[in-house]
């Protein structure tokens, strides 16, 4: 869609009495807060580093807590961290409709990774205001803390503390210098009072979270709004591979059991596997070391982990039953061991069935191609899937790049994802 | 052949007029020598951490010198610290025929590699003494230091610099806590005379090295005399293979370029190719490492090396090509980038004809079975091919191990080898 075309549907929508989101204030949020974690000297174009628990990632929580409340809303901190702006519904029995997404970035990670989705949902909250539009239900924007898995290596940081609890041990980790307990009271937190979970099944009357797509499913489709099925199921594998040890020069090839020639075939098997079944899954061999690892010495040992993502987690067992059958095979005839660590499969949340269909009339009422997808990355939403009907929208990605400064949704994306949150939300909030 | 047979063979000799060696006496000077560097409160069997320049390595120089002083024997170090100990000959004009190996061991090493060819050249000249054997040229034992390349990372350190010189620069390098000229003066070297070599061709009538084999052809052959055609033709290229880090979740399987793909089917094709020609040629991908290297993202690149060994250069050159040209096919169907490091080939070093002819015939006069056979690893020998004829001989390695503490030679093959030694020597040097 041209941008011609996008102002002409939206001036076709307010003649219907259907509001649009504000594409120039949600522009300028979205450079505000990028100035929190920019490379000294940098532009917008540079990307930020804004790590959760650091100090930019509190300014740019300070801001964000400032913005919600010259909005107008009820501000909130739980013990996590986590930061609510809540604009009041006119049913006070009605459970609110939450919305949002984080502000911590990776190190020399992109501006609309989280962003984009925490600011849509102030700019949906403005956009009611705006247009004087009263809700049943409460509408609420949120923040997750550290959904990137960088402070401390945990992932969905927030939403996994509010949803499922945190395990005191777990507050003496260290990271950066601090522990979790005291990392949690730098940005408003309460440790002692994290061991329960504070977000329980029918708190919220529905979830949904607007991202970036970062991948390149919707640019080969040409789609604009990708409408996710919901968040796939992953089993992450690490495998120990064993041979033996020996001089690269005096032993004869026969006479050897070279981990690394086991490895590899298991690297080219999982690479295939995940090509030839039909559909979406995807599997990885992303990290790989060799013991000794000299280059007179023929490995002894490799270790290495095997990833796969599916909605399925079926089809997830079935891989998983193939490659070890597989290796089976390899361990025969290089004369190597394969010793697999069991992992728990963390299982797909599959999006709510209304939610999508309401996101996939938004869209095409708005002139807007939508293409239903999994998300193949991890996303606070899939906590929310417990707890409510959840639903969760994309929007492409330049090059399919994030986790990089050259991350890039244009402002006419942002604005196309930003209008079909705010339709789906009406939806919710008003039912 | 049992321990029957051997002293049968060796009564039958002597009835010849032919020498033995003394077996006790060598096995002792084995066991004496095995002291330097034994772990605490170890055994024989437990092996040395004896590297070259440490303080263990000193004690054993030490005692080596004590030796052959007690032998008779002029003992002088030159300026890289090589010991040596030459018996006079009749002839004042004639050549000395050397022999020997090195003492220095790699971390947690074995008894037999370097040990058993220095002690044995001192058993030779011992069992001259013993039978009153004159010879026209002198006879003389070499200890050559840091054969194993763990100090400084320099293999083949003492013969490299004797008979090729050492670069200035290279002494102001730091291991251990050492400059290398530090190094040096530490073990009676003199690094104001390294810059240029003081081995020069024509300065010895004849070289002969007697090693264990590291490996288990000749286990596999039952022979009892490695005849060593020649050190092998090394080259080792770093490899480096280029794709496109990214998401592991978010990237469809037929978006990627994944290093570790590419990486693994080169991996295959270098044991593929190896073991699909005739011959001895060997080759390893020992090293390998991911960038960058997290369970969740797809491998931007990978490092490896190459390593391939004959003692055809031609054979190694045409392994190459064919390499490459696999490498290309690679690239082009998994996307990715292939960047081989061009490096220079170290020539294979042939050993001298008549020398391996009168070790063949020495063993096969004593009942000994022979093989001919490339070796397969480096050894200082390569540095003497190019001063005078040069010859090594093999004995077996028990289960083909070596730089470990369960490295082992039967005191009888140990026996075996310095009376073929022995022979090869005596003929060289009534020459």
């Amino acid at each position: 869609m041209t941008r011609r075309t996008f102002l002409a549907s939206s001036a076709a929508l307010a003649a219907q009495g259907t509001p649009s989101i504000n594409a120039a204030r949600l522009r300028q949020r979205l450079e505000q807060l990028s100035a929190f974690g920019r490379p000294a000297g940098g532009s917008f174009a540079d990307g930020v580093t804004r790590v959760a628990f650091t100090d930019p990632f509190v300014g740019a929580s300070k801001w964000l807590v400032g913005e919600m409340k010259a909005m107008g809303l009820t501000v909130r901190v739980d013990q996590a961290g986590n930061i609510y702006g809540r604009r009041a519904g006119t049913d006070p029995t009605a459970k609110a409709v939450l919305s949002g997404s984080h502000i911590d970035s990776v190190p020399s990670g992109g501006n609309f990774d989280g962003p984009l989705g925490t600011l849509a949902a102030l700019e949906v909250i403005d956009t009611l205001r705006d247009h004087n539009i009263a809700t049943r239900h409460p509408v609420e924007a949120v923040a997750w803390v550290g959904e990137e898995g960088v402070a401390f290596s945990r992932g969905l940081f927030g939403s996994n503390a509010a949803t499922k609890g945190l395990a005191t041990k777990d507050l003496a980790e260290t990271w950066n210098g601090m522990t979790l307990a005291d990392a949690l009271r730098k940005i408003g937190g309460d440790p002692a009072r994290v061991a329960q979970p504070w977000i329980k099944r029918g708190d919220y009357a529905g979830y949904i979270e607007l991202h970036i797509e970062q991948g390149r499913r919707m640019l080969r489709q040409t789609s604009q709004i990708g409408i996710v099925e919901g968040i796939v199921a992953i089993v992450r594998y690490p495998v120990t591979v064993l041979g033996e040890a020996n001089h690269a020069g005096t032993t004869m090839m026969a006479d050897r059991r070279d981990a690394l020639v086991g490895a590899s075939e298991l690297v080219l098997a999982v690479n295939k596997l995940a090509q030839s079944l039909p559909g979406n899954q995807v599997a990885t061999v992303g990290m790989l070391t060799v013991k000794p690892g000299a280059a007179n010495v023929i490995p002894g040992e490799v270790n290495l982990t095997v990833e796969m993502r599916d909605m399925s987690s079926a089809t997830l067992e079935k891989m998983t039953a193939q490659l070890r059958a597989e290796c089976d095979r390899i361990a025969r005839e290089r004369k190597v061991e394969f010793r697999w660590t069991p992992v728990a499969l963390r299982d797909g949340q599959p999006s709510d069935p209304g939610v999508m269909k309401s996101l996939e009339a938004a869209a095409t009422r708005r002139g807007l191609k939508p293409q239903r997808l999994p998300s193949g990355a991890g996303h606070d939403a899939s906590n929310m899937a417990a707890i409510c009907p959840m639903g969760m929208l994309f929007v492409p990605s330049q090059g399919g790049i994030s986790h990089s400064p050259r991350e890039l949704t244009t402002w006419e994306d942002c604005a196309n994802g930003a209008n079909v949150l705010l339709d789906a939300m009406l939806e919710l909030a008003r039912a």
